[in-house]
């Protein structure tokens, strides 16, 4: 595909850690630039630095952010990062400001979701009715698509912070300072390996038994998920699932939860092919903005 | 709403203790039958002689069942019950069986998607776009409705067989064959009540400690269901849910759970209304089979 330079889109996808700004269209960025998520004065000023200078270029502007946050066009915060223990960003009016310094054209959703529709165009889910995008990084999120169509409802899911059961010999007390030891984010999120065993995750041996509790709980995590959802395939993405190794035993750990409970070929026979790394690798969350841009105004008819 | 002799429909809602036989329309019921669940032989005869005798007046018959089934209308095995632990019901053709002795036009889904259905039109989530009928009983189920469509994915939902974290002071070994006490009906379907006490659920008072540990399961799996799905309504039927002051514990511990993450105010504000009791009460997966088949007929034009 070619980039027509009258059709392109800007996308932003709004990390806890950075922001990852791009110009493109389809699954094609032709720029990109990552800025440091620091303080929201700084952050929004070098992003929107990035975007004036294309701004001639651009259709419209997907953002798809970290949360929570509000996707309810009729609320007053909607397009707000929310209640987000995130020190410095709650309640930060992110949608607002880009409008304000770019007055493009905004569709916005959340990080995963965003990435799950980018998928669904371009990458490890394309004419997929129900899968599941899970990013296991600084925390853990889903999105969700069911019948085709992303699942919001009352807010939006909060994949990271379904329940677990404890691994028999894990006496660690938890990361989610919300849910304790109880959540997956809490238990399985890049922070809690860490503190799991006194040692950056990114520092641990690829040997290490650390491995393996992960693994159990990413496994106990994906048998509830196709008890929740009977999707017809999970995309495994964040820095977590990086480690070498794991993806496969994330696979073997997932079948001994399910337990032949959930019977099905794509499952029992083809699981490598049924949990996924995603096809788009770390771009998937910025190409799923510029999908939703795309999308948002090709439904509205307008004139791109 | 008056019931047109010229429009009447038949339902089954087969459980594994009984299956509820009905004709009628809408949410009127005209006639009902309970057949006890015996041999899959035994029960058949029944379910068929109650219907061979209103044959004359019946545009078609809905079809409502326990699982796992086989929703798939490309596969060999579409409208059996498939790998069910219920002894001698495993692998049983039950849509073909009424197909060959009704000769009727059917439709087929789970028992708690049936019931989602008729609660979605006549009962608790009447308007709704997205919700949740889970029934508490012999075992543990949910029909999950999303963007006002039932979620079938690759198999269907096994909402009972999510994952839940073990309450700090019970040292019960589960009742699933699956899971053990590591699932949500491993740890609360009626029969894991019964078996933690040494006593029939029925016979617990309602005072029993019992039912502060099952509301605290219960309020865990709401907890990790509102996180999955976002629903804007929990439905909560079956048999365990009639124990009084058990909805009110339930609410109490669906909050405590969730400890304050997800914030809206249908939630916090307002759970009474949020996690309610079938609007339908135990007719939900009888109107709700009445519905699946009034609706497939309706879609295909049929001169209903």
């Amino acid at each position: 595909m070619s980039v027509d330079a009258n059709k392109m889109y800007g996308a932003v996808e709004a990390g806890g850690t950075k922001f990852v700004c791009a110009v493109g269209a389809g699954k094609e960025i032709i720029e990109l630039c990552r800025v440091p998520t620091t303080s929201p004065e700084e952050t929004f000023d070098k992003v929107i630095q990035f975007f004036q200078s294309h701004r001639h270029n651009l259709c419209g502007l997907g953002v798809a952010s970290f949360g929570p946050v509000d996707l309810n066009p009729e609320s007053k915060a909607y397009g707000f990062i929310t209640s987000t223990p995130k020190p410095g960003w709650a309640q930060t009016d992110l949608l607002g400001t880009l409008r304000r310094e770019l007055g493009l054209p905004l569709a916005f959703d959340t990080d995963v979701n965003g990435s799950a529709v980018g998928e669904a165009a371009y990458g490890a889910a394309q004419n997929l009715q129900d899968f599941i995008y899970i990013t296991v990084g600084t925390g853990i999120g889903g999105g969700v698509i069911t019948n085709s169509h992303l699942v919001h409802g009352l807010v939006h899911t909060e994949l990271g912070h379904i329940f677990l059961p404890k691994h028999p010999l894990d006496s660690y007390i938890g990361h989610c300072p919300y849910h304790g030891d109880k959540c997956f984010e809490g238990l399985a999120c890049g922070p809690a390996v860490s503190e799991r065993w006194g040692i950056e995750a990114s520092d641990l041996s690829t040997e290490h038994k650390a491995w393996e509790i992960q693994a159990w709980y990413l496994g106990a995590a994906l048998s509830s998920i196709i008890c929740a959802y009977s999707p017809q395939r999970i995309i495994l993405g964040g820095g977590v699932m990086d480690v070498p190794g794991l993806l496969e035993k994330v696979h073997k750990q997932t079948l001994a939860h399910l337990n032949g409970y959930v019977k099905h070929p794509d499952i029992q026979e083809n699981i490598n092919n049924y949990v996924v790394k995603p096809g788009l690798g770390e771009h998937a969350g910025v190409i799923g903005a510029l999908e939703l841009i795309r999308r948002k105004l090709e439904s509205q008819g307008s004139s791109v």
